[in-house]
């Protein structure tokens, strides 16, 4: 829905609807920002049997013989931990490092699944065909390029590494239950919606019991970046908002920490 | 310039000017996206002092028993180095730390201000009240809550040590040279105008030979964080675009890399 009129104050006037599913346009002023990330600390969240976890060393912090306050820190952490982003190569050989993903697939409009209730009855759940055409069935196809968000709830067990990951044997990832994408599910959003990234609120785009992660095989092999370990989906409306998921540029990364944002039209949010 | 025109498919319409000078409104499919980010590795450039830098350490690389191709890294990095915030508790005890800075502050229209003929001339430039004064008799007033990039040229040195910071003594930061911001240039900017954040494409928002530092505890002082080491300044309008500048979310954090980009209206950009 789009009226050009020319020749007021020498531009072309877009007439345009405030955004709605799809939309491309977003006012800043009235869109409101929500933080789709966890903060790094000593409490996030590793595979278990990531060899090491996020840590933060102080360098500096206090009065210098300046006169002035100064403070500064190291940090070291696994690429895939907290709130972070898989890229391609994660899974694929010849998949996209973390940097050379073009930031379309990372600044994109954003489409909200919601499986809440399956997955409060079977942490093993995995979204299935029948969901995504439902959600089609009541909000329209998903479009080419949108970023999927999969929201089961699992944000509210974080940092809980019993609760989020369903075990917390250490060193042992054979017995984790926690819901995610099925596969011809994400077939269908990946190979053939042609979605530009699929996140999730879990630890995951694979289900916890999965053994040949194929839902990481099926993105990877179309260059579709995963995020992992999202929160506030409960706060994004199904179609709507923008997705802005910005890794840290790492040469040759498999993925990293990511900072995710939404934009969310004021009246749109839940 | 905004009329509404209600009723129409059951939302309020806003006919909206393409984005223009301090626009809050973006059509991302009418936006080129440009990444700010120095990518991070091994020649990424850190204060002369810093006791460290990025290193990337591979995990995984290859086929595993199962039959699949799995990659992944951990990394250690000083928060200051490479494109990357300054928190500010970086220069303030009672200042923000990195993962408590409003998304307001890192989502904002952005101004550049150009000095790179005087850089050239000047490696010791700083900017000056007097610039401030000729931006804004041309392009109008600085808006609150904007973030300001000040261009400088500096970005094309990247990353030889001895032309980006005037000196490569190891250990040593007392001979370095490389232009940035004047102290009365960010009282005006901070203070005055009120931005949200500013930034530049040179490693410090205080100039090479600077002892006190006093930009840094201005911005600081006022909450407003520092974008050190920005680069593709030269494409961006000097007014128009959206800065979007997201930082690592680490706990306490005194800053970090940022991931930084701006959307650019196409045909606005240089």
């Amino acid at each position: 829905m789009r009226r050009i009129i020319p020749g007021m104050l020498g531009a072309a006037l877009v007439l345009c609807a405030a955004p709605r599913a799809g939309a491309q346009r977003f006012d800043l002023a009235r869109c409101e920002i929500v933080d789709l990330t966890h903060p790094l600390n000593a409490q996030t969240l590793f595979w278990p049997t990531s060899p090491s976890s996020f840590t933060l060393e102080r360098l500096a912090y206090g009065e210098t013989p300046g006169g002035y306050f100064y403070a500064a820190n190291s940090f070291c952490t696994p690429e895939h931990g907290g709130t972070h982003l898989d890229a391609p190569i994660h899974f694929s050989a010849s998949g996209l490092t973390a940097e050379r993903i073009p930031l379309r697939q990372l600044v994109a409009p954003l489409v909200v699944l919601d499986v809440t209730d399956s997955a409060a009855r079977n942490p093993d759940y995995r979204l299935s065909p029948a969901d995504v055409a439902a959600f089609e069935r009541r909000f329209g196809r998903i479009p080419q390029g949108s970023i999927v968000a999969l929201r089961t709830g699992w944000e509210k067990r974080w940092p809980d590494r019993k609760a989020y990951f369903g075990d917390d044997t250490p060193g042992d990832a054979s017995r984790l239950h926690f819901p995610s994408y099925g596969v011809e599910a994400a077939r269908i959003l990946v190979e053939e919606r042609r979605v530009a990234a699929i996140g999730l609120d879990t630890p995951s785009i694979d289900y916890g019991q999965s053994r040949d992660f194929m839902v990481h095989r099926i993105a990877a092999a179309r260059d579709a970046p995963g995020l992992e370990n999202l929160m506030n989906l409960d706060r994004l409306p199904p179609r709507g908002a923008l997705m802005i998921a910005l890794p840290v540029k790492i040469e040759g990364g498999s993925g990293g920490p990511v900072r995710a944002i939404a934009l969310v039209p004021r009246g749109k949010g839940r």
